[in-house]
């Protein structure tokens, strides 16, 4: 089986992990690379990395460019993607790894997002319950945010088990790529390196409603979140403190014992051994998710660290799993748990 | 007025902060140097930033060097300030930049650092209510740990207003310096860079105790504290996001008023206009502490994101500030609000 | 003596660096402060790490806001400095940070710079054989360049007194501050972080002509100079990889003589024991060049590896030793050899 | 095909990128893993980022561990291949990471490392000239130093045309795994961070006499170079700027032909457009090698910066390689161009 992929957004982090990615998956042809503001130029000036694909034209973002392809990525700013989804008609597999199409809740999307909302897509997070077979065989795919993806494989299994109050408080700590290639003064690298920074807080950073969105799903009801994300002097990686109450009775070893019940058939998801705590260089470019579970004794309160690459697993990674699924590929294909390190 | 003071430990981190403050400042000259396996050695060799004291022999940390000063600064391994305390008498004001005589609870001592409880001196964090007068004449001082300072700074104006309720969850992240000069695999600059990890989570971590008995000081009662340690690849600086639910009826207003109550006339904590959030870039090698409060609108939480550099304010340039205080020296002299960016 | 100071482009890294050391210049009164398109701000959105002056508003950078100082420092764009240092007449010092007023040879400058050449002022290198005295009194000075700074200094000795062939090879290693806060896509943290990068090899650098205006001048012949600039990870300081052949009969003994002679009674210039080699971290923020000697055993190459931080002594550092030189303050008022590390 | 790869050294940075890069290799299946003081521990203590291996026990570094696989790599410390090789017997490939076996003169081996010379093996750098031959259906391999791979591949055709005079200026940056796991001072995250250093100047460093013998023997006559190398923050990664006074009559086309004519069909080697600067971002985690190439105008010198990273191309990457044109396979499995970026 060949499968013909084409990029939007292939300038961009996005759009360059993707085809990083590509590049090492086996069963697929990469076809058209398109930019904006780019168009024009060879993606070697803007992706030296993917030295196979240096000289590659970029073409515009149309449908004379997309059309005719298996699977179309749109990595784009949001708002983009729902009318060159419209256009690529029902027969491409369009994944998107922008936001347009993860809220189900179109007033969220216009508060938090501002605009129309494009409509609710597959959510591609197939490590969630029962997510996995509305993933085969799909025709469109929302590629969930990089702050989502850990948070909600974090506490998923806890809140679907009742293990926990539905209070969650997660502080996640990010490298900067997942800001984009943005050219914004607290993204420059003498501002950025040496320093820790905060922004968004106090439930004001676009992914909260996701994480809210994943968790009230998984629980089956109402669930709060105070999300805190903090911009840390690497490229990339997040590292996701989120801790909720353990509700009276349960203890850790019921905790243990739902995670390996959730995770322990999960390709990707993996729960470190006691005493061994995760970083996120340990999963660097790769599409592993690494979890460390404990009970804080003082508080009562159910600890959960994740790490992932906010890249791959955070946005590439899924996307391609998705893929993987949509199409009945085995799922791993083209995807690694090894990382790069140190 | 001058004041001639020694530094024991002056190859390590602590004692090298001190020294850098101590080179700042007009009233002090800068005595004997000692050190443990480093005694010999030129100071050139562990500091070099500290070009005018390039040529000074270090000598051995005993009371035939320490003697006969002013102050000195202990920032000695926990366990060694005791002894080497003992012997200098009661006429020497003893600073100690170490973890030994912070703790009340000898009980707590030993069950978090284990051995012997050295007993507990005047603690140095002026900023907390009714502690500046303590430290005036003190002989003997314990300067805080770096995590409880930018956490109880954070924290102690709402628990002692009674704005939350008794439990805080504090995630922070720091820079590598705070560990010290010791020669472990997971502080090599290849493990550091380009990844954040955790460690000590689950109320494991030797400050939380620390932390406990600030909260639970100026708030009167029982306070339960969930502290989780980040490490990020910066050398110097901690952001610490603390979080603690509102009372019922209390509001953003009050939060604001007490803090401003508490903190208005301090020379060093900052609490920062809203919409501007804390970096610890802005405090790298000063001895301000910045905070940005917020409460959170979806779990009515108060946060309280605070930032120092964890070597100045959190240890050498509370350390001075206490002898400042000590000596009925202006609390500023040879201090400094301004940091060194980008 | 109270020095009352403007400066103009307050919200950028040089001026940010200028305003930084004037705050612990105990002779100088800070006026106003004064940015371009920044002009209504406060500085604290700009420079949140100068506390004291965060509430201060920027003003537009005209002869009524900068007028009735005793100095005015001009952290601008270069081809910006020339009208308003007409405006602001021959009472007022001026101490240009920028380009315009460094190169004495006007094609060269039209060459390198584009557009017309503002004239040449005194060159702010007190260190350079005879250039004190040109700066005692003077009204107009122009800091040189950072990576000319390390370069010049780590040389000029050796061009002087005839030791070397007069080609020398240039390898500078810098933080990525010496490029300003511009928005270019290749200075975001992303791209720098994690990351090493060449730009503007084989002589295509502007800072080129600077050095070899100075090695010439000092050697009093032509010299030719190979300068690479390599771009790398942290936010402040240049390490330069200085060699050029030495003449035959001429020993690392007649070198090290030349350096003592050059440098022994220099405030800021520091040549490092045998066996220890620089670090831009020893000089973090402070005003050292620190240097290091050697002979290449095998080809016979004198090879000089000289530390600065760009933005002090390679910038700010060296405005403030030429304005107390110029007004007769002691040369090292205000400036430290102290550098902050780790 | 099925080879079976052991890995002596496993828990250290080399061995684990070549367990990286075997991971991901179709023909490869990894037996025994040792190792000297970890022998008795998981892997995943060690190596977090190969997860698929983290439960595999280290054996001792013993033939009775090793033997029995089609090939085995040693990446040990200096003067330990030897003894194990010879017990491995002259059926089985082994690769040797480290440093024993590159030099052919014993008298420098002893200079520079001391102890006995463990003899000379074929030298692993298939793109020299001739060298590729040498490898084919080799039993045993010497992988060549990280600086020596960099260096030498720029300048190797320029010496072997002729092209400029036998005298080369080297100044290569790199990142901290090249020293290894090694708990010493200087590679602290805290002093590494925010700071770049020199160390091993004028001809002290050991990669330096297997520069010389490379070039040397391109060349067909003596060589004379001057490497120093610069360590800069981040983990992987060497950017090299390598010179040579170019000969008379000689001009950049010749160079480019020559190169052209060198590496045009290499499939790791690339030379990069004009105006394109080399990032060792870009080579990140790949076996590339990217070249940029100018001719100084002022002095006439060829520059040839050059970036890899430096446990992949410089170290493993270089060893799968040869083991593949050892084994007869095609010589890119299992290896790529594609870089990780950001």
């Amino acid at each position: 089986m060949t499968v013909r992929a084409a990029v939007a957004g292939a300038s961009g982090y996005a759009g360059g992990e993707v085809l990083r990615l590509l590049l090492g998956h086996p069963e697929v042809e990469i076809g058209a690379l398109t930019a904006g503001a780019s168009a024009g130029m060879t993606l070697g000036q803007y992706q030296p990395h993917l030295l196979p694909l240096a000289d590659r034209v970029l073409g515009d973002t149309t449908i004379d460019e997309l059309g005719g392809h298996d699977v179309v990525f749109l990595a784009l700013p949001h708002g983009k993607s729902a009318k060159i989804a419209a256009e690529l008609g029902e027969d491409t597999l369009v994944i998107d790894c922008g936001a347009d199409h993860r809220l189900e809740d179109a007033d969220a999307w216009h508060r938090w997002y501002g605009g129309d909302h494009a409509g609710t897509w597959p959510y591609g997070m197939p490590e969630l319950p029962d997510q996995r077979g509305v993933l085969q065989g799909a025709k469109r795919v929302a590629v969930p945010g990089c702050y989502p993806t850990v948070s909600s494989l974090a506490l998923a299994p806890a809140f679907k088990d009742g293990l926990v109050e539905p209070e969650a408080v997660i502080v996640a700590v990010s490298g900067t790529s997942g800001a984009g290639k943005s050219l914004k003064p607290h993204l420059l690298g003498s501002e950025v390196m040496g320093s820790v920074s905060v922004y968004g807080v106090g439930g004001t950073h676009r992914h909260t409603p996701e994480i809210i969105q994943n968790l009230s799903r998984v629980s089956g009801g109402a669930v709060a979140v105070s999300f805190t994300p903090v911009l840390a002097p690497m490229p990339r990686g997040i590292l996701a403190t989120c801790s909720a109450a353990l509700k009276p009775g349960k203890t850790i070893e019921d905790v243990l014992a739902t995670y390996d019940k959730a995770y322990g058939d999960e390709p990707f998801v993996h729960v470190l051994p006691t005493g061994s705590w995760p970083t996120t260089g340990a999963v660097l470019a790769s599409n592993a998710v690494q979890l460390q579970i404990t009970v804080d004794p003082d508080l009562r309160r159910l600890i959960v660290v994740g790490t992932i690459d906010n890249l791959t697993k955070g946005t590439a990674g899924a996307a391609v799993q998705c893929m993987n699924i949509a199409l009945g590929l085995p799922e791993t294909t083209g995807l690694s748990t090894v990382g790069v390190a140190p």
